[in-house]
């Protein structure tokens, strides 16, 4: 028998991550499963920007947001029109945002998000993996123009924030897919960059354009800028290689100079890895990637990106995972594995559906 | 036997285009062939905004700088690494814009970027398509993730300034390779559309988001805007699908909020046909993707974009065709057929290098 409530944490405003009240340990309803939903007792979590971003753009004080994009647990009830998966099974996923989120005992998710889990690994190491794959995967192999097989391309990539979450699994999926990486990344962290086998390495704080002709090249082919692109959009107008494809996932908040890349055919690509479930685009492609992923960390080919792990889900350690990432100083990823041992609050009059809100 | 001298048109400075001595009747020494290149006797060629552009981007005032950049005409000597074209040919082309252009009597062209003219349609007609044919095929083709083969994609693309040089070929060529074309144009040139077979039309001076939402469209998949992006942004943002397109062909000369354009995943695709010979990078595709152009044309695929024709090709037409593209306000193409008819003069001590210059 499932319990009836569960313990959550929500984000009820928007506060600073230092005040004890951004992030709280409340009791919730279970959710209602839906007709494609899987009911997941979660086990493991772990942290991205969005937690951050979404934590800030809250409106109103009231409503308990239940945060969290990363998990993997186990399937304890399936909707009607599941049929792929069964109770019991150890699933992995990345939320979608209009959703409650990972932050939760219990989570709904859509069936076309899930995958079954690597068969290797801690449940701390599955957690780290699924937006931060999706997000490396989509911006390679769906909007940059690379085929998504081992050793099928040519040519050379650049990193900007190499050694961070999405940084740190997008190098490995370019160095399977046979491209030359260029990681760019603040020299301390750079053995962290070589553990993944990146040898090609330059740091930000110096001239990128002459780091990257000293390494060798006139010009790069992919440019994946992980971080606000400003700063970087001369050295990319510079180095980029005629026909080359410049991916981006960080706002910059700012217009942006894009005549500088015309003389060169250069193409710009968003990555969003929300926008398929908020458009309820292809969702079912999020599900198929991480089935890829987990057959890649299966054979080895991709090795974990934990930096940090936190034991015990709580508001607490989220508050404190919060800002850790809000510094923008970590690497790899930061995660959090079960149980939920916070010490949660009854909340009065809370619908489920308040819980479901959402952020942004 | 070849002469030692031809007539050409050529610009000294950037004057405006009303003043008599902004392009001028000379006398030039024909050029040199390369090993890799053709000499073209020049039977007709068309204009394009480039020629406006690089005539103003002149520097200087006394070496002469001949422009044109789409010309068709009979090879007449060949470079001794030329073995796909003969003395006799009849051949079609774009120029780079590094080398002389077609606004001589004697053109040199690498043999790359020279195509078999099509066995059908007059001298104007064939020399209208080059640079825009080659700029729409590679927009569609090589840079918006469109398979390039009859009826081979489904989906929906707004064209905006469909009616102008580039519009016109992108139109049929859309429509051939299987997607929806919504056509943006003033209302007068509505009928210039509707020739090419568009039947979903909007105007630029009204609402364009809920024009296309009449149309019955929530998303269009792919846009092209062949025009100043800046006033049109807002609108692709509003309508562009997820994981879509957005094509450009036109500097904005100020910023663009690209962060409009990432919670959808959007690409955005600038396409400049001077890239791949700016750079020599695969310069042969230019050449092949004529010869697809040639078979669309003698299959009656694409119809003719010729909207004005000049007889003779001499200073006095070309500065007028100049004037009439300075104004914004055509559509289609503008040709002009041989022969070279200006009364030319001699000038003093010019090399040949001196015609070949860099402009821009």
């Amino acid at each position: 028998m499932l319990p009836t409530k569960m313990r959550a944490v929500a984000a009820f405003q928007a506060l600073p991550i230092r005040d004890p009240n951004s992030l709280q340990d409340v009791w919730l309803p279970l959710p209602t499963v839906q007709d494609n939903d899987v009911l997941v007792r979660v086990q493991a979590i772990s942290m991205n920007p969005a937690d951050v971003r979404f934590r800030h753009a809250i409106r109103g004080k009231t409503r308990p947001h239940v945060l969290g994009y990363d998990g993997v647990g186990e399937i304890v009830a399936v909707g009607t029109q599941v049929h792929d998966y069964a109770i019991g099974d150890r699933v992995y996923y990345m939320s979608a945002r209009r959703r409650h989120g990972t932050n939760a005992e219990y989570q709904v998710i859509d069936q076309h998000l899930i995958a079954k889990a690597p068969r290797t690994g801690s449940l701390a190491q599955i957690a780290a993996l699924p937006l931060t794959a999706i997000t490396a995967w989509e911006l390679l192999f769906e909007r940059m123009d690379i085929r998504p097989a081992a050793g099928a391309n040519n040519g050379s990539i650049m990193v900007v924030n190499a050694a961070g979450g999405v940084g740190s699994i997008l190098i490995q999926l370019a160095q399977w897919a046979g491209l030359d990486v260029i990681g760019v990344a603040s020299r301390v962290n750079w053995p962290w960059l070589q553990k993944f086998g990146v040898t090609q390495l330059a740091d930000y704080h110096d001239d990128l354009t002459s780091q990257v002709q000293k390494l060798g090249y006139d010009y790069i082919d992919y440019i994946a800028l992980l971080y606000d692109p400003v700063p970087y959009f001369g050295t990319v107008a510079d180095v980029i290689a005629p026909m080359g494809h410049v991916g981006m996932v960080v706002d910059s908040n700012t217009p942006l100079p894009v005549d500088w890349l015309k003389g060169k055919s250069v193409s710009i690509d968003w990555e969003y890895v929300f926008a398929k479930s908020d458009y309820a685009y292809r969702m079912n492609t999020q599900g198929e990637i991480l089935r890829w992923i987990a057959e890649l960390v299966d054979d080895s080919t991709i090795k974990s990106t934990i930096a940090y792990k936190f034991n015990g889900i709580n508001a607490q350690n989220l508050r404190q995972a919060q800002a850790m990432l809000e510094t923008k100083n970590t690497i790899g990823k930061i995660t959090l594995e079960g149980p939920f041992d916070g010490d949660a609050k009854e909340l009065d009059d809370v619908k489920l559906e308040e819980s479901q809100s959402y952020v942004e």
